[in-house]
């Protein structure tokens, strides 16, 4: 084994549920491992945080900037950033370290505005830095086995997809309780135009897309505000026409006593049908016309190489939500690894959700809150 | 046990699957027996049916014409007659027996047009008749639970529903090889404006009217047809207004392949959500806020009981379709007898589908259809 | 049609679960009507479930030899006899209706001695007479079809059965409070030397031997008595051991909270392996080596002729425990009107239990409580 | 945070699935590190894992005394051994490094014999060592919530257990085709007396053990060797009574072809009932007397705070196998730790399989064997 790479962190302090699942995430495969960080915007927070994480205290840093600066001036600098606040300040943070030659792993929705989004394609290119845009559910083995499925032609030509991402978490208010992450989800200066459709529907609108190939052509949102106080979105219904004339609905609440975090995801074709719950990861429902439901398992033989290969233990030993990262994580660290060997990389080999794939997310949110804003009126997506 | 009731049907000749349901769902509870028949437009065809059902000859009729004038005539004549054509005959037919005072249970959509189904409902009334719709899944036993769990207020206020219908049995163009019930479902002289919404996108719209009592104010729709030859619908998208200010998402298709019959209903509220699935119709998800997802299984001490009343056996003992549609003929009979006895009867104190049903259903498959042909616009209710 | 056939029945007043269920399932097929009765002990019970029934009043009887001696006597008398009394009248009824050449269908278990079960065979046998034994559970269309897979060589050579009944209708001393089928059924007197293995282990073993044509060789059985006052079993576990070399593990109880009906029967072999459960009757769980489970679901065109040939409605429209219990009836009836019409009968090959089941199914609840007796050891069938 | 602690291994070279495991497990909460090793018996490949791995080449050893004897020597040696050898290596191995000082982290079956188990014990008490035999399915959380469930009485006195443990990795006789688990599973001289009851039988013991805290008291043991050339069991039901008076039937087998991984236990008391399936790990099916079941999820309020406290991540997120181990690996380090601290240490404060209930394991397993040699009659457990 080579020496791990090292990363930097930016946002993630105490209390971030997200920042350390990305840190564990990374931790499972030990390819990488975290050296800096700006975990706060009070610095205080960032020292406790990289005191409890061993990280040396010069490489803890005040500002995202002074980070960027400091790590792209060292020799041992950090190979890449990954980028966990809230998502205004996707955009800052990844300019400064792309500009900067550093590569860049950032949580989705990518920015807010989809200039801003194209403004990092193009700095990434420029200065020859990776991108991923850490969508965890395209890690699933069982999400890439049913795009195996779909490539190799199983389904036949794609009808119909029936996508939902029910959640029932700001059910309460509880933003007005100090709950951290609801106060800026649900916050537009910090979420964006959308808090529900931002969150969860762009991770339906990701996994569609990452399954099937299509893209979105059209689409008509409907988006409920529900919750005294609130602006934002927190559940929403979209039908959508993709390029190939297949038509789709997608569902999203936030507000669906009963389901927790229940992503699934159904394709229909001429031939058969494909069905993906991310609560039951490990499975996979396969219909061929005339034929009895499957239920594939990871870790069989009948599994595609391409997804096998992200599989770490036997079938019967349930793999999740990490693992599902780690992936991302271990597609992205392999491809960095290759380029800082000299090799040239192109990022559609590696099998981690790249900046086009952000890109499509962010113009999916903008143009289903102006289908809303239009009255629910069919929307181009260029 | 007073005498069994007599009735008639017309439709449901050898070979029609429905027409086998109904009879022996109404045999199911001993209520009720065939007695006159006009089966197929082909009378050789009735007579053959007449036959194996043991039908006096002289009941057995060459047009549901001649059926009523006799029937109307006999002092013995049936008290009842049951429609099983395909859905451009309910009207006509329905109108036969209304006018002369003989009641009806017809199959859904209760008619083409609404102008229709309310001439029959005034035909109804001025004829002292009973009407029953028969929208079967209003009949299980935990539909009728999930009603009266909403009543109680269980779950709250609705916020959203999320309901679906797939099936997958004209994902081939089986209509073309002469498959009998393909061939008129995808004909419009024979299904009227709509196939896919007119066969089980109404029945999605009557269950959750039936569950939530929410009326729908307005909706857009995504109709597609798919399949070579095909006019009408097989795959629709409905996203639903109620008067309430919830909203719903509405998925019907007959090609979605993986699924049989899967009509499945779920209401959400501010306090819970309750979850009916027709393929697993002995139970009921129910979800409180802040508690486990419960299974409530039918027959057990803990179900209400205006549910309750319906069960047959105890639970853990499968009751299935034919239990469903008996159920409703069980209240339709109940209500029958008691008017036959000289009762005033308000049919909404009898738990059967009744016209304002039917009419609210036929009006659901025109707006769908307008919204479509107008773009996929919100198209008002009224 | 013919004209239906004519039955009777003893057992089966008003409060009875099963008479009505046995009435119901016979039918949902119109082949057969009531025509007589000796519903209870108590002839003011019988009249009255005779004229709920609409049964001609001098058909019902005092007690059951006076009906089988009448029945037997008249031109027009019953063709065959429901029994479904408590365990301990199931021999002497049988042996009235039998000697005088009726017919008889019997609730299981079919006697309480196992040297009752051969006399019942013997007399059947002089006296020209067809047995049926009514254990539910072989009627399920998706029973059948698992007969179909094992005989067919699907699942390779039979290595380990293993089948559970768990129920929880005893769980509290409910004979107590006056539950009358629970007073019968922990009752020695009425029940025989088994409550639990008598009643549901028996199932066990009946749709075991069904579905795999396997003999018992011997058995281990652990029967427990939980509940105070109580003599009789109501939770078991057995291990047995089958003429192919093969094992197997029962388990049955009536005191398993959280589960209503629960009989469940899964077999493996060398090729795959095949399971059923009783309360999700309409599908099938199948899985061959190194392939994903499949689930098979009655009413598709890769179900077996033989398994499809009981099926009523189509894939995705529940059938449930009326239409198993109308499968044995229409079988039994179907072999019933051909030896009426003067054929040859061989029961073998009539899809219904018939009284080989019925002597196994004594034998073994009485190898149970012989082997419990003796310290569970191994006790041979023989 | 502390510097991580450092261990090693004996056993777990390049191509052990379990070592991986073992390592990941810990890296996941980064509170302990590989330091040492000895992987192999062929130390070419201890060099090649231990470079993978990074280990200093210097703490890599050629047999596992040697190990011992240079990091009990080193002032900055490891503080526990991982034991993930074949079954009959763990006595020796763990010898050389209790009498040492240095604490274990054993897989299960603790030894091959009763004997040797026990003087391990003595051992580390002696030595003041921890040991943790590494049963991985009590670290899951929702193990550890049935567990609470019980204590508190919620479901009563227990009554009866079903629990089973289905595989079906060695329905072909791979062994012989190179499989290297396989050989050693099946092989005698490595894994002990028995296969089955050793390797999975083993996890069912403990895990109703450990949720209910009961003792077995006696058993009955019928063991099965299926596939040509073994001699070893791979399928096995046993009858078991506990020290409260209620019986269990457990059933294991590596033949059951439609399963992998399948343990699930399920407690029957005489106020309820819980169910924990491995396969589903993140849900807990609970039923109480007269109400619906229940879905317990992972990382709800309403789960009890010691499970509760090993929850990772928001429910929803699956967790899975990794995290089981980790679980088990956290509390046996935090224990360390404290330890090392000086501070005196009851295991059974800490929630790791400790040694007793490895000793329990092995006399289970024993028994077991003597069980089916007795002609499977009751053996008592002392």
């Amino acid at each position: 084994m080579a020496k791990k790479l090292q990363y930097g962190m930016v946002g993630g302090g105490a209390g971030s549920f997200i920042g350390d699942v990305h840190r564990r995430a990374i931790d499972l495969d030990g390819k990488a491992e975290l050296a800096a960080g700006c975990f706060s915007s009070d610095f205080s927070k960032t020292l406790q945080t990289g005191e409890q994480l061993n990280i040396d205290k010069d490489r803890l840093y005040k500002t995202f900037t002074e980070m960027a600066e400091k790590e792209a001036a060292r020799s041992d600098g950090i190979k890449f950033v990954v980028i966990v606040t809230p998502n205004n300040l996707h955009y800052p943070v990844a300019k400064e370290f792309l500009k900067r030659g550093i590569s860049v792993a950032c949580d989705k929705p990518l920015t807010v505005e989809v200039e801003q989004a194209i403004e990092l394609k193009d700095l990434a290119e420029k200065n020859n830095c990776l991108f991923a845009v850490t969508y965890t559910y395209t890690g699933h083995v069982m999400a890439k086995e049913a795009r195996a499925i779909v490539k190799r032609g199983d389904i036949g030509d794609i009808l119909v997809v029936v996508a939902e991402y029910p959640q029932s978490w700001l059910a309460d208010t509880i933003e007005k309780e100090g709950q951290k992450q609801a106060a800026w989800r649900t916050d537009p200066a910090q979420s964006g135009k959308s808090n529900c459709v931002g969150d969860i529907g762009s991770h339906i609108e990701n996994l569609v897309s990452y399954i099937t190939g299509l893209k979105i052509k059209k689409l008509i949102a409907n988006l409920d505000v529900i919750g005294e106080g609130r602006s934002l979105d927190n559940n929403a219904e979209i039908i959508v026409r993709y390029d190939n004339g297949a038509s789709g609905t997608y569902w999203c609440s936030q507000v669906a006593i009963g389901f927790e975090n229940a992503l699934k995801v159904r394709i229909f074709g001429t031939l058969g049908s494909v069905e993906f719950e991310q609560e039951n990861c490990n499975y996979l429902k396969v219909t061929k016309k005339g034929q009895p439901t499957q239920i594939y398992s990871r870790g069989n033989g009948y599994i595609s190489e391409d997804a096998a290969s992200f599989s770490r233990i036997p079938t019967g030993h349930p793999e999740g939500f990490f693992e599902a990262f780690a992936n991302i994580y271990s597609a992205f660290v392999n491809a960095l690894i290759k380029k800082l060997a000299g090799e040239k990389i192109d990022e559609k080999n590696f099998d981690y959700p790249n900046i086009d794939m952000g890109i499509e997310g962010v113009r999916f949110i903008a143009k289903s809150v102006e289908s809303m804003q239009k009255g629910s009126v069919w929307v181009d997506m260029d």
